[in-house]
């Protein structure tokens, strides 16, 4: 290391000068060979073994510039974009219609297969709705939340107003009940993309209900947004006063718009619809009201109906998974988001041999309450065929069922959709054939 | 509550049906009139003492439907934008170039005056180099992260191996030293807007390292980005080995271009230009290497090293901030920012009388190692002149400095600044005028 160069006189001065500053020695030997493929399988064995690597081979290579240089632009200051080379989208969901041909479906599905971490990045949330294709296009300064009804004092806010009062920030998910419909295709976008995760901030409705002074025997809020046919959903007041917010912020900048721009209601862990989008009134009641957003499926007792309003505990493995390729046998990272209405995620195990062997995957970071978690599991695939599955375990102590014990519960064959409750969520399980490309297991 | 609509045979084909369906009884009196703003400071009022409101008035209010309805196109099913209502935007760093006429000098600040939560979008997402303002249009197939130097088995990977790999995912902020060299400025985005914080997901560099074998005497790493003149920093091994990241992921989806697109290399709690964008290289070498980022503000000294690389303990109240205005006297949620590169946020103090009495402010949300947190406070404005300022304890005791600290430590005077080191990480002063303005204290 007797090549090292110090330039003990370069002070911040120097960030003026144009001239390149070559700080290392550039005499290694780097030609343009890669890494060997089974030097890395060999890599990867010793790491889930958790044993130091004994023998080893002298990689070198070419590094290789970029293609060019982008200059800045004004655009690119302003709100940045991301890679070209990056080409992740979401899709309609399954089945549906294409984008040109939307009528008053509008369900967009997330590109799970693609995610990393837990956070499901504002341009690639999913979206849901059966009230019409058309996104409102709100002006935040007329726009208005009003609380009356079963209230000692109406009250109406701005956003400013709102924006005055006390926040929280949180992370939570929203997944559409029907996610999972569309159980037999082929990839995690089409079978799950109806799931994302996002930090939201705003108020706690229980705030604003405080404010208005809630009247004995209210036992229900109706939430309605601005859509053309009265998108609304009736919640129970214990679930209101519980944990609800009103969301201006998601991802540190406002609602996007398809997410409910400039304020949405977050129901946390309850089904998609419960989170009213392009929020404009909340009516206190006495009773359940029937809403454009019951398929019947809905209890109306407002002693049990939060349980049955609940996502229940949900796992699925998004890499390896439907439609992906695995390059050869090794080691590879598996990783997947497990999720519940119920709580934390407190485990998530994993099988490789289709469920005859169980272990506990890792969890990558804090298990925030009503949140996508991820977990991962380090696998050393043998290249023969093999299932892959992943189950969650959420704070009180539920389990998510396997596909046969779903089907029991719902006395339906397995391969059939639960006619009476809207979500499925069933384990996923991925089938891993000899030539490393990865199916759906569900017939 | 008699006119509730019970239409129990709505089932899902309803969904099919364009009639809109009016669920409530409409037959509430709304006007136009809007909640009187001394009505809403009276509940402001019961907020923060925690007493119920006594009086109150019946608000009304003429609910306005959207602007307008936005038709989905294949664009905003792809990758959705945020509205055309919102307009935050990041700016050059103050004093600087402007966007047409960027030199070497390329630094964007994030419009934090606006943030909510702890991640900034990546949109927005500060971005600050020394080395071009071209951003390197980089084709992840051919990227290749080489480790060498003084290790057992030199390494090359591509980006499909790193994915293979174990992972994490972190919540850090990367800050520049140089944020607050405008400390006389105006508005936060000016004096504080070169500190982000994102979620970061990628291979803990200690995972490499061990599989590369490192030798002994090997005390430090140098990290090589691929610009043109060769960004590159001297990290102290410990720190290498310690909670050093190679990030191909950034909020839910690849690393943006200007954050390093495809790799970064986060050194979590250093000053920004550790953080290396479009990592190519790590050389693993047994003493410090003078390079491009180093203005002779950097100790070679591996034992002292990490800790004069790390971010002090520092937070600023973001809302309200200078150039903001009140609408007048009130309750008002004082939101701001808390972050230190010793660790986790313990505390943070505000005060609304210029220092004379702290109280301890509402922490939101987990605080995460080496990233913003979120604090909160409830503040009953009287109208009179006063200035707020926050401060911020981390979890290994270090406290924010005030300015006149800071200044005594510099040898100083208050309102110059430190010439030795890069940061400043002093009290920030907001001075509330009568008239609701907000003004930058530090004259």
């Amino acid at each position: 290391m007797s090549l090292a160069l110090k330039f003990l006189s370069v002070y911040f001065f120097v960030t003026e000068l144009s001239v390149p500053v070559n700080f290392i020695d550039e005499g290694i030997t780097m030609d343009s060979k890669k890494s060997d493929r089974r030097e890395f399988l060999k890599r990867g064995a010793a790491l889930a073994g958790g044993v130091a690597l004994g023998t080893t081979k002298t990689a070198n290579a070419q590094l290789e510039g970029p293609e060019s240089f982008q200059r800045g632009t004004d655009e690119i200051v302003g709100y940045g974009k991301r890679s070209r080379f990056v080409d992740s989208v979401r899709i309609p969901h399954g089945g549906r219609a294409s984008p040109d041909a939307f009528g008053l479906d509008f369900h967009i599905a997330t590109p799970l297969q693609d995610s990393v971490g837990v956070i499901t990045p504002s341009s690639l949330h999913y979206m849901g709705t059966t009230r019409g294709s058309f996104i409102p296009d709100i002006d935040p300064e007329k726009h208005r939340l009003m609380i009356h009804g079963m209230v000692d004092n109406p009250l109406v806010f701005t956003m400013d107003d709102l924006k005055r009062m006390p926040s929280v920030t949180r992370l939570h998910f929203i997944e559409c009940a029907g996610n999972r419909s569309n159980r037999r295709h082929t990839t995690i976008q089409e079978t799950h993309g109806m799931t994302s995760c996002a930090e939201w901030t705003g108020v706690l409705l229980s705030t604003l209900l405080k404010e208005a002074g809630v009247q004995a025997g209210a036992d229900w809020i109706v939430a309605e947004g601005v859509e053309e046919v009265k998108g609304a959903s009736s919640i129970p007041m214990t679930k209101a006063m519980d944990d609800c917010l009103i969301c201006y912020g998601m991802n540190g900048e406002p609602v996007r718009p398809q997410q409910g721009f400039p304020l949405r209601l977050m129901a946390p862990g309850f089904e998609g619809i419960f989170n009213v989008k392009w929020l404009r009134r909340i009516k206190v009641v006495d009773q359940y009201y029937m809403t454009y957003n019951d398929f019947g499926h809905l209890t109306q007792d407002p002693a049990t109906a939060a349980l049955g309003y609940q996502i229940g505990p949900k796992s699925v493995i998004t890499h390896p998974s439907g439609g992906q390729q695995l390059p050869g046998a090794g080691f590879y990272e598996v990783s997947g988001l497990a999720w519940s209405g119920g709580g934390s995620v407190a485990r998530v195990e994993v099988t490789t041999d289709g469920g005859r062997t169980w272990f506990d995957a890792d969890i990558r970071g804090p298990a925030h309450k009503m949140a996508h978690t991820r977990f991962t599991f380090e696998w050393n695939w043998d290249g023969s065929p093999c299932e892959l599955q992943s189950r969650c375990i959420d704070e009180i102590g539920q389990v998510q069922p396997s596909r046969a014990q779903a089907a029991e519960f719902w006395n339906q064959p397995p391969d059939q959709a639960p006619r009476v409750r809207g979500q499925d969520n069933s384990i996923q399980p991925w089938r891993v054939d000899g030539d490393g490309s990865i199916h759906n297991a569900i017939a």
